[in-house]
């Protein structure tokens, strides 16, 4: 038998960020740090604040985070208040990968509290920092807590969730990338995973709205994606080719887009160099507005080549479709040919 | 954080059971103890003894199982023969019950090889036997390998795929029957047992089709919530008020149908009582065609009666939408002027 | 990283059996079932009434055992009581051994309250108990709470103390059973457990005496011993050759003595065999009277020969000095000639 | 029932130095990073090194340490090269904490190899490192692997043995302060830890001698002590009142000695404010040499006077014998008459 990690508590559903000092009170966790994002809205901030208090659940301190580096957490490890029972995270990725990373440091239970579902970072175990200003996805733990709440989310620009849409359509290009690195190198594949991984996909696409039950499946399926991470011990179920082309263009593109938007639509066009899962992820794309928001704010033709083009070389030993032949002149073709494409690029 | 035992091994796909041997082999089980279901067919038989033989997995014992009893598995865990590493059970419900059982009581790793999927038993951490010849449901562990030959799967009568159909549907009522539990019991409810077990009925919904990818899907859903009800540690995320009628069924009816047609239609009843989820699953039992398999053999209304009046006493302490008000009358009803229940039931 | 089950309460100190309730309230056990050896002294069964009742404890069954037959578990189990929180196993090995699995079947905490101190059974992740008459080791758990009332093991007769200092002496010869295992077969030594296991006898070497500090010792010295158990996942490191001779005892001679005192003397004989460790053994047995003892209750010399020239068979696959060469002879000139074995057999 | 991590390899034996390359290659890890204290004899250096190119274990970096500061661990992980399977720690304290933290920070296994014994620190599940100038002991994890070349640690200078006896010693005024902290605060202790941290004491007791037993019985008794800090989760059973004297003149001695003389010597002297035990130390202390080794090296009196006053505020919340009363004219008084440690102090 194998044993894995789960959150212990977890509350997806509208009006849980009211009741987030319940949920800290109840285990006895009555002195907390709070990283929260700047520019979190007041609103929100003031609605932890207040349920904290009326639940006994003092401050110790409350930071706002901007950046997430490494040398960052750190510091701020070092000085830390004492006496800490818990680290809550408040906002978007940079302030929960802090957090996260603090709480690993420091070994304390982790409250993640997404108020945006941009992407799956929030109940991965890794958090991604800057590392001597290098991106790095460092080792961390699952949080102890998982606290989304729906109806904030909501009040979240729609952006935001369909950069999440985006994510989560990537676990099906990574998973089958994770399979071909199995048949052509002998990687092996933890099936459990990757079905699970699949399944959060699966378990989305009937119900893709920007409502409240679409936000409380995304939340869902992103967060069931972090613990298929932890089954199999690696990113494998939830990064592939698509992940490589995004880092990529973070890396050299002028102004890179929301993670999710451009590992989304890298999936896209991944599954057609797989062969697999193009129509499920057009259908998707198509029902959300995934490929709607790009045109609106397309993508440099150039700069995207270019990414495709570097790929290959992100991530030593790290088998996908890329690695099986030159896919340049391909990815060019389908950039241009493809009608669901029409307008998501530009020169 | 909280830590939750998984199959260390899982392959759901077709062609699984001539690679059992070598799934044995690789961790070194290079002697084990077969329990297989009465009736399995030869090939399949014929299919594992040859993949054993040759990954060099001796068999040192072969048993057949045409019974679920406690005293059964006890006595056969005292004739057991020595130095096995590992235990298959292979074929149904009550094979894969005892082999399951006897795996915990020589505390052994246990292999589930299900060769249809008419319910969630194979994944459970717990053994469904009959103690002083009364059913129960017997604390035991996961299986440390879930091997699901989808080829093989579809060889059996649809039925069975049916009644696993139905058997995951009824996740949904019991779900809901554990929020009303909160709601009027404030018995706590796992959030993230009951979002994992409402999405792999979501997942399925999108692909319900009697063929290999139907069957992969079904067999991903069912051992998912297995894991579900490890994460729980009850029986709450996969049974609920439908499980109470289909006991009480198997309790008083003449001829009891299969647990996952029982629970299906059980489910659908029950949803109408609790006002939920009914065009769910009156959309899957369409496509599936599950109501039209009632038809060609359908219940007794006076069965289900009494089995609705006898339900909410089959379990003590046992909050459900039955425990609301009494529902008798109300089912009679539904059971006679629901349109889509025609022909499901006779006199 | 290794993952091994420790007790998650213990206490071992006088008074502890009259706080038993609180140990169990604490965590909220409300209602147990308690095994108690038939014989069990009534004003320690009367303490522990009156402790539970006064923490509000229910007892919801109370049963004499006075035997350890599987069979009888299997039934026990069988027509248990509902809603029962834990198990309590009262007084000496077969009620703690009986309770020990009970509690595995219904995988419920078992609390472990040995009333003497004969051997190291209370704490070891097996039960002892005869399965179709034989005796067998059967896979079990390791105890959730160990409580140990010093003064009144201390009531109990000394030569249970005796058999307690014999059957931890026992691990000496033991271990280095398993290092010759390790020598001549290959078998791997678990070098935790076994310096664990040595570091038990040698902590109780400095104050062997029959008094509550004795006393103390000797129960952390025998709990320490299950828990080394427990890391190697075998029963290696607590027993040997010596536990081989005492088992074949078991089985041949007319009336066998306690287990500890068998396994104690057979542990010096077999210490002359290895050539080891005879020194310390001596002096242990000599300061607590243990020789004594023997003396005024000696062996049947025959009896013990025909156990020596046995023991190599009892236990299939199992390498010990006594696997290395014929020792029939050797023993029995140790037997006639060691001036410390003066009076401890008789023809 | 308590899931604790223990070692998965321990060997503690002349020798074992020259074997680490083995004890790496079986499980399959064969790219290291070593960490080694500057000024580890090049004698043990070689050994290593040879014993890990004979079984084909690669040494991706081998880095000298002579200081450890939480900054260079997060800059040391900044440039970690890529692939590495372990991190060694081979030396002294400084070599083998900074090793353990930089396996914490990259999750990966660790293997302790101390050359001495001069403290518990090698297997403890925190590491003791500087952070921003400050002295701090932060969360890390037990090693995977403890290997204690008993041979190489009896050729490092005699003083360090002393000082690892004087740490061992200091469990028992620890375990008692931890009592006193029971009785007076209601802070609970946890026995299973408390009786194991005594019980490692006890049983070096028995042989106490600059030898290969004595180096075995130590490394053995300092590898459970931490084992027993990672039971209760708490530095309780190994450090208490003697230890924030040993902090207090850490920070206030013009010249501080190693750790273990320190407090070795102060838990001498807490015996005597706690009234117990204190005969048990002189007597392992005169058998030793420790007092004599005090002796050749004096403490300055003023000194420590100044550190026993200043001990009670090293540690917030942290309840000892110095809590109960001003202990300082008592301490005068015992420093200026017991004859035990006539000549070791000085004005």
């Amino acid at each position: 038998m194998k044993l894995i990690s789960v959150p212990g508590l977890v509350r997806i559903k509208p009006g849980a960020l009211d009741r987030l000092g319940l949920y800290l009170r109840r285990p006895g966790l009555l002195r907390v740090l709070v990283l929260a994002s700047t520019g979190l809205p007041g609103p929100l901030a003031a609605m932890v604040r207040d349920g904290l208090a009326r639940e006994g659940v003092a401050v110790a301190g409350w930071s706002e985070v901007a950046d997430n580096r490494f040398e960052d957490a750190a510091a701020a490890f070092g000085r830390m208040p004492k006496k800490i029972a818990a680290i809550v995270g408040i906002g978007g990725g940079k302030a929960l990968d802090m957090a996260k990373y603090l709480a690993f440091l420091a070994r304390l239970p982790y409250y993640a509290v997404p108020t945006s579902l941009s992407n799956d970072g929030f109940c991965s175990p890794q958090a991604s920092l800057t590392l001597g200003g290098k991106r790095r996805s460092l080792a961390a733990a699952l949080p102890q807590g998982v606290v989304i709440d729906v109806a904030a989310c909501l009040t979240a620009p729609r952006k935001f969730w369909l950069s999440g849409v985006g994510d989560l359509a990537s676990k099906l290009t990574a998973v089958f990338d994770w399979k071909l690195a199995f048949h052509h190198r002998g990687e092996p594949v933890d099936d459990l995973a990757a079905l699970l991984s699949d399944a959060t996909v699966r378990q989305f696409l009937g119900s893709p709205g920007f409502d409240a039950q679409g936000m409380t499946l995304l939340g869902t399926a992103l967060m069931l994606n972090g613990i298929a991470m932890e089954i199999c011990g690696s990113s494998r179920p939830a990064s592939g080719s698509e992940h490589l082309i995004s880092h990529a263009l973070d890396a050299t593109a002028k102004k890179p887009k929301l993670h999710g938007l451009q590992v989304g639509l890298a999936a896209y066009v991944v599954s057609r160099l797989q062969g697999q899962q193009t129509e499920i992820l057009a259908r998707l794309f198509e029902e959300t507005g995934f490929f709607e928001a790009i045109r609106q704010d397309p993508f440099s033709e150039a700069d995207w080549l270019e990414a495709v083009r570097l790929a290959p070389t992100i991530k030593e030993d790290f088998f996908t479709v890329l690695s099986m032949r030159d896919c340049l002149a391909e990815v060019r073709g389908i950039i241009r040919n493809d009608p669901r494409l029409a307008g998501c690029f530009v020169d």
